[in-house]
């Protein structure tokens, strides 16, 4: 097993979170989406929702769905950086996500992995308060 | 205060971390190195060395260090996501770093912010078993 | 001060949790329930309640109430390892939980310690979307 | 850059929270207040509006808001210890606050810094089953 | 998918780690063994050398490597409730450990999961200065 | 239960832990004492060892060790601010710290609590590089 540096998903869903044209190997799929709130919860949803509408991942397959939300849950780590809140600590964020799936070691039989990545701002319920925050997770699926 | 597009140190240092070329703003600056390690400790003090060395914070100003410090432990829970511990967990990470600091917001007295990202791979201590992982960190300074 | 292999309250706590007949020595006391939701707050208060009502904490005292809620904040711990939230993360429980006291230690001045243990599911708020989770917390009372 | 012993700005705000009454140097600028609260966010607003009400951060610079929130979200550390949550785990606190500005050290470069010290108590939401609770979070500005 | 209670590996893991006997469905797959140490490096690696060994993962596929190192971070999570460390903050464990490897849902494409459970004791390093300590870590594999 | 004013053991051993002359209440009893170091392990045990010495917590009782030993790592978490680490995130300590033992509430019942404060400096490992920082963690005994 070896990271193939053509397919690293991670780097991927990062340029693509970060708004850069970006192409990717063809057997990658993914999608972008933007959230903009103060609840975690609606970042979690509409992250799946995409992921399923897109078929990124299957949308009744427990299993895709439990790696998709850990992904999810460690990229939250990165744009909160100590206690996974938002408005409950009186913050907000407007985010662009990305989700890539892909094979990203040269061996076959590693499969599918899965990367999220998310980019934009988090800060005070005050407009312009606020500076940048990103976060990737990944994991396999 | 409104963030400036062009003058995002934070989507600024995570091209850098994640190795693409660009072209800073004439008033920013930035350094990008590299560490491999199973302990914390050489992540912070790799950062450190090479912001100092470089000029971007000053060399004895401790308000300069604490604003580095905590820019970076931040960037420290994206790639650990969880629990900001490498070697006491069994884990290993091979991390390149870049440090930008720069003026984010359309008002002169908001002053310089400074962005820390890594951006690497985090996994056992045994070859290819790694996964890609990203932390951002930001501060006013 | 020695665990005695019969009076271990974590064990039996576990066991009566994950719906084990077992029988438990005389001068422990226990009680068990269910909760289901996706609000800390009530599988808090639901084991406050159902210790109080059982006789095995004392209705007011607060020593006894604070010894509880440590057990089962670190119970929690345990449940949603990581982050001790389940709604504003977009995840519901469903769990049994048991609430022992007893003396564990063979010496008699180590008095009586709580042991509060959760087993059950923890997943999406999707039917199935789940899997098995589990949190013991111990505490001097 | 030394502390000096008169100027400790995390010792006077620790003094004026806990209900001393004290003598504060020429340079420091200084606001207490009170608030109970089973919601954090409530806390945050709380002190982000007297600091900025008795001039103690710019009302509108985003640096200063922004390093008053990380100060006030460790002392919040300090206060919840562990998990920082109030009412999503059944908790309530009664605080009093103060925020301290001023130069700790003997380097004039090394500027502003800002204190902020939570005194009071937590518990659950009835009368007297609570406990004293102390946080301090410390920042330059 | 539905978790089929003939079926749970969780509970199983979590017996198997309470010293009971239970039988195993057959297409299940099973290891015990113990670990006492300070230091939490140990208990990483014991699981997984043990699950290599008998054959519950395989021993140079990373994605199954991953998946059991998360699952044993989980139940980690569940024994050291709060901050997962041991010898840096001056305690020890004494642990028996289970790993089961099986199909939980009655749905086949739902596949292999894996469950990592942990039971014994934490304390001081001091001979009965301890109580019991439980987690429980869950993973598809 | 109410808290009483006179007997509130947070608040003495944060005014003793802040180097403050207090009268303390003739039922209570405290200890005084200092640790400098990168090492949590020696912050949890210096308090431990002045506890016993000076007769506040019981020598061979784990349930007086077990009720110290939390309330320190609580005042740790005032301390540390997110992370329960020092020399491993590069950062020392040098720190004053108090035990109090006494009744904080007017029922009998409620017996004795502890209180552990903890107050001095945290940062990097070079003179006058750190700031102050402070932690409360108290504890029914």
């Amino acid at each position: 097993m070896t990271l193939q540096l053509s397919h690293r998903i991670g780097r991927m869903a990062s340029l693509l979170a970060l708004g850069e044209q970006i192409e990717l190997p063809a057997e990658c799929v993914s999608c972008v989406g933007k959230v903009g709130t103060m609840d975690l919860q609606k970042v979690v949803a509409s992250i799946e929702t995409a992921a399923k509408k897109e078929g990124i991942i299957h949308p009744s397959l427990y299993r895709e769905t439990h790696a998709l939300y850990h992904a999810t849950m460690e990229a939250l780590e990165g744009v909160t950086r100590g206690s996974v809140q938002l408005g409950s600590v009186l913050r907000t964020v407007g985010l662009r996500f990305s989700v890539v799936k892909g094979k990203p070691y040269n061996e076959g039989a590693e499969g599918d992995w899965i990367a999220v990545a998310l980019y934009g701002t988090i800060g005070a319920p005050v407009k312009g308060a606020e500076h940048e925050a990103f976060g990737l997770g990944i994991n396999h699926i």
